[in-house]
């Protein structure tokens, strides 16, 4: 914490300056003091500071400047800095509940990585889908001055844009909207299908359910199409009743258990880490074991379940970490409207000890 | 979106402004065009936005800015605001881990429910335990004048606070440190404890197995003590035992499976719920049902897995929510220094299905 030992005319040090961050001895040194060392006025030492080229300001004015900066330990004000620049180093983040959602919280972990690491501070409202949070939100990232605006959804689905977005430098993830001017940055449920699929059939498994979740979505009809374009690619003809529908959940795992079990599929691809954990239980009460019996395979690659299951579970990865960097990338780069704004993220396999080779399987 | 119809003399509407969230009509109004409008100087604009009592400004001038202010739209800018109150809207949150840890990310949505509400914002930086990232953000924290600061791990746990927080308003949630002059909140972990062992006690068990964590914690320490106290409470002597370490994760609850079963136990608290999941696995495994054979109660009543399991899980709830919000009101309220800085919330009892009456047990 910067202190100005040099002078204590304002009578505030030691004081605790009510409102402030500020509790025992601090005093920042101020614009006004560098200005007062070196002669010159406040505001050609905003002018010096900020590198005004056209401002014309002596070579030795500016010198004494920097002299004086140096000698009183000045460190720029963020929000003055702010305000010259007319934009901020702040990236305004709308989420409508990743913030407190397991797994998506990586999202934001991307984000503020690479935010960070360009010189950026995420500003994180969590809305909990409440329009009036959000058009607060927006207003006040707004007045923040924020450089662009990251809009995040906790699950990959098609929103409408807050109208006061519209004109603003906005990057949807996770989420994507009827706009051809925004762009989204989202996972690819398409290929994330097929690579599930694939992690089945390259085993050997020509029996693979499907257990597809009830909830409309782009993952919905993504992976489904991906799981079918994996048939098609090994010359597999589709059989519609492996093909089953269930709540995205452990109960959902459950209910569909026992029609995976008559249906004569040796793999299964589940529609989520959660519906794989449900899979497992009921599997386990009717003795049958996987993957020497059945071979099962999840997507999401959730924390705290999927490497921890008996057996660990293999599973394609959603890549949060991805999109939520990405995003970072697309607000700051503001790419070109190229007519094609979708910007996918790969769902990498993530291989462990749920998949046997079909030779095994029943 | 605030657009200036009135003026388009410095050539900006309709411009890309680079660098800017203002992608294409945008042109603010600023405290200049109002000073112009009501015929004063800007400083006079800000000394009656800012509502300086003492500064003896004719009622007649206050109004005419009033109306200015009122004609143009005007709206204020917060970074400008923040500069002339010398302090901001801003609570900074510096974080381990907890943005992108599952659980714990509801102390972040407690914190901002809460901050939000108060009007302020939170300024998020996840430092991944960082200790350059972690002076950096305090730094750009400093900068950007918050309000105070919540200093947050996302298990509860001993920290020694960074120097640069030691002079400022800082509260440590869901940790603490070694330094009477710094307010913490954190979990009871000895109340939480000792609701576990009630959750079995109550039902009549009388051998009640407790799993601590092999990890040094507040956590171990306190839930162990919670329930010894719980057993001394109801004339219960305390059985070594019937106390095992084990790994907090499934793996762990896998481990320590056998010895529960061969301890005669009818009960068990575990250090986590995914111990509990891990041991409810062991245990169908071997043919033991949950709760008819064995009662079990986990302990954070972590989201996706407690009420998902099979039976779902009575847990003791950690509560995440409430440090955060706690949090906020600590650093909003700067309570006097009492001597004791300690701020306890409870951990409150989820009754599920993983409990039966001793009598059923076996």
């Amino acid at each position: 914490m910067r202190v100005s030992a040099a002078r204590n005319d304002e009578g505030r040090d030691g004081e605790t300056v009510h409102g402030s961050v500020y509790t025992r001895h601090a005093r920042h040194v101020t614009l006004k003091d560098v200005a007062e060392l070196a002669g010159v006025s406040v505001s050609t030492v905003s002018l010096v500071m900020n590198d005004k080229k056209d401002a014309r300001i002596a070579v030795k004015t500016q010198e004494r400047v920097h002299r004086a900066i140096h000698e009183l330990q000045y460190r720029p004000n963020a929000l003055a800095q702010n305000l010259v620049t007319g934009s901020s180093k702040f990236i305004g983040l709308v989420t409508d509940s990743i913030a407190t959602t397991p797994f998506a919280g990586q999202i934001i972990h991307g984000a503020q990585d690479r935010a960070w690491k360009q010189g950026y501070v995420l500003l994180i409202v969590n809305t909990e889908g409440n329009e009036s949070i959000e058009r607060q939100a927006i207003r006040m990232f707004l007045e923040y001055k924020v450089h662009g605006i990251l809009y995040s959804t906790w699950y990959h689905h098609e929103i409408t844009l807050p109208e006061s977005l519209k004109d603003m430098n906005t990057v949807l993830v996770n989420c994507y909207a009827d706009d051809e001017n925004l762009t989204s940055v989202v996972p690819d449920e398409f290929n994330g299908g097929r690579t599930a699929a694939n992690m089945l059939l390259g085993q050997g498994h020509r029996r693979v359910a499907f257990v597809n979740t009830t909830v409309e979505s782009p993952a919905r009809a993504g992976r489904l199409a991906g799981y079918r374009h994996a048939l098609s690619e090994r010359g597999i003809e589709e059989d519609p009743s492996l093909i089953f529908a269930a709540e995205p959940t452990q109960e959902g795992g459950r209910t569909v258990a026992e029609s995976i079990c008559a249906s004569g599929a040796t793999g299964v691809c589940c529609h989520n880490d959660r519906v794989a954990m449900g899979l497992y239980d009921a599997l386990r009460n009717r003795g049958i074991s996987v993957p020497s019996d059945i071979s099962v395979v999840g997507f999401d690659d959730q924390e705290v379940i999927a490497a921890h299951m008996l057996p660990p579970l293999s599973t394609v990865a959603l890549p949060h970490y991805e999109l939520g960097a990405s995003g970072v990338d697309a607000v700051l780069s503001r790419p070109v409207n190229t007519g094609d704004h979708r910007i996918l993220i790969s769902c990498p396999a993530v291989y462990r000890a749920s998949v046997a080779m079909q030779g095994n399987a029943r």
